[in-house]
């Protein structure tokens, strides 16, 4: 079962590798192979909010260093300042052509179950804020470091949206029960203190010294035997992903289903218009 | 599913509202329509025991606030000194009618799938004791504010009882899995203080700011998006009642059987003696 | 259910009792019939490494305890010095005779489904290191007291090995699920302070102190109605327990394929070899 699902990737054309280096429009990445560390920095302006296009980048990224033998583990983090990822990119969901809805959440799925069950170690250096897909992206992550006087949390009901079931999964895996109950009723945003105090976090390091704290708690990582690692891993992780593995599609129709109302529709074109007028000011 | 747990409320006849006040002999209800906010006082003396009625009466309540569109959340309190709930009447299950005896069960579960499932956010503001069925009606609120120097657990094993599964689930979904099985093992009762430290309570404060504090912490919960507050409580909670629900009726019988055995009768018997006495002293 | 785990034993005849006394070449257990608890010290020298017959007699041991009417609680320690138990034997996975591989797994999965759904009381007094199977042992009683300054945890990742999935299940039961995730990951070794610190032991004394701390707890659990105490633990322990019970057999060939693989025995082969050069220096 997990391995299917780490198999059944078809790459996008987007992604090129030369040498050690990789290059997507939105997506840097660079493996070190004397130490087997992959570093990945999203760069989609001006917020890494997650777009199909972004989402199928993030996904082909993993699977390639995860065909790469000389790569064990990878650390993400963002080349945007102050956001390490705003979630998902809102435009998708707003005035959408259905068929592209399908495959926006579909990718969004597809992304998440690669991340969370790759036999990559993942470390998260999380030097921005990390609201709702933000989020998710850092908890389905092996390990998590954030830099100070940022937010960080599943904050997608104070939107009048509720997360789906596998970012709740992903959450109570981290933080436990009770922490997500209170996240998810309240859209709860941490801040980088909290966040550490609750579990949502792991480490608290500067953003100076983030990049140089992932190397290090990743070089734990790496010099623990691969294979075992990796399997470790798959046997906490693969209950938790076989949930959403065994209802992809009716998620992904409940999804659609969900952004084609009327109200839905009508607070989203409300959000995106005080989006507008924060920025002119 | 959820929606059929909600609505399968047949009222009694003993809940009666005008304008914005229910009545009936055990509890006092207002609506607060400017916020939102309902305050339900348990009132059935000396110490809230749940018989059959009481337990209706509840329920009732909380269906009937469900009803009211401008209600949006619920603050439970005890209007009786010292005691928020002493849990189940005793009385129901000593030399019982075995009619009643269903029935009153049945009412337990009921009462506590509609608390523990309302789409109204709910906090429980502890002013007294908490022993078991007291403690199963606070952790299945949304939140617990608790006032100094009370008690509050799961203490069936001490009387020689086990909890009922979801009384365990409930208690595993609020302190984790690790202090429940010390908490059942050991019948074990919390000092406020312990409480909190274990996250049986979420706050403490005394007994005069305690009614406040509930409202304050309300106010966060009823500024939320209400739907999206409601669906993710039950994102996080229908599995747990789902499980009560497919085995209503075994656990109904199961617990006559327990009730209906020589020891047990003994044994309650013996209990009842005890606090005749200790109150005749 | 829990009676079949619980009733299934066919005693070996390597474990002999007088009178409160029993003895077995390696296992010392006395019991106390005035306040019911008995002490069961491992003494297979000089790690207390699981072997077949070892594992088979402390599964006895419990089962004739059980069967003892005077007997509520146990503590389990050891009688070698600094060490708790080592875990599994090594020499039972190397080179091995395939009908014994098969049996000794199968009665690890024994002992442990034996220790972990047993109606005793069950206290572990850590006085030594309690690596792998050591810290599985520890982690299936009812509670646990460490002396300082030894290590404890489930560190197969570390030897290349992966924690089997009954393994992973106690240690979430006992930590939660996000810190056995790292537990595992990083085959992480506790020291006592920091196992204190993550509930992963619940209490520290000293060496000297720690037999009388466990009889005074132990004093605790065997006051509580006995069998409303077991019927606790069976209600909080029944899932995970069938969980092995439903593969049992599958998980036996799990294991025995595992090691029959040649990269697993050169790797055995190889980590022995380091053991014999350590002790010879």
């Amino acid at each position: 079962m997990a391995s299917s699902i780490l198999r059944r990737f078809i790459p996008r054309k987007t992604t090129w590798m030369y040498g050690q280096r990789m290059m997507s429009s939105t997506i840097d990445v660079s493996v070190d192979e004397q130490t087997g560390i992959a570093l990945m920095k999203m760069k989609r302006k001006p917020v890494n909010s997650l777009n199909l296009e972004f989402l199928q980048d993030i996904r082909n990224t993993i699977v390639t260093l995860e065909q790469n033998k000389k790569c064990k583990g990878l650390i993400l983090t963002s080349d945007v300042p102050k956001i390490f990822s705003a979630g998902i990119d809102i435009l998708e969901m707003y005035q959408p052509n259905e068929e592209r809805l399908h495959n926006f959440w579909r990718a969004l799925q597809d992304m998440w179950l690669q991340l969370y069950m790759t036999p990559l170690a993942t470390i998260a250096a999380i030097n921005g804020h990390s609201p709702a897909g933000g989020c998710l992206i850092s908890i389905s992550c092996d390990y998590r470091i954030m830099a100070p006087n940022y937010t960080i949390g599943l904050n997608e009901t104070l939107l009048g949206i509720v997360a789906p079931f596998w970012f709740k999964d992903a959450m109570c895996n981290t933080v436990g029960y009770r922490e997500t109950e209170i996240a998810l009723a309240l859209g709860k945003l941490y801040s980088t203190d909290e966040a550490l105090q609750k579990g949502l976090v792991d480490e608290v390091v500067t953003s100076e010294q983030i990049m140089e704290a992932a190397q290090r708690k990743m070089l734990e990582y790496v010099k623990i035997p691969n294979m075992a690692r990796a399997m470790s891993k798959q046997l906490m992780r693969q209950e938790t992903a076989d949930k959403l593995c065994s209802t992809q599609d009716s998620d992904v129709q409940n999804f659609v289903n969900f952004c084609l109302q009327d109200k839905v529709q009508q607070s989203l074109g409300f959000y995106l218009e005080q989006l507008k007028k924060r920025k002119s000011k």
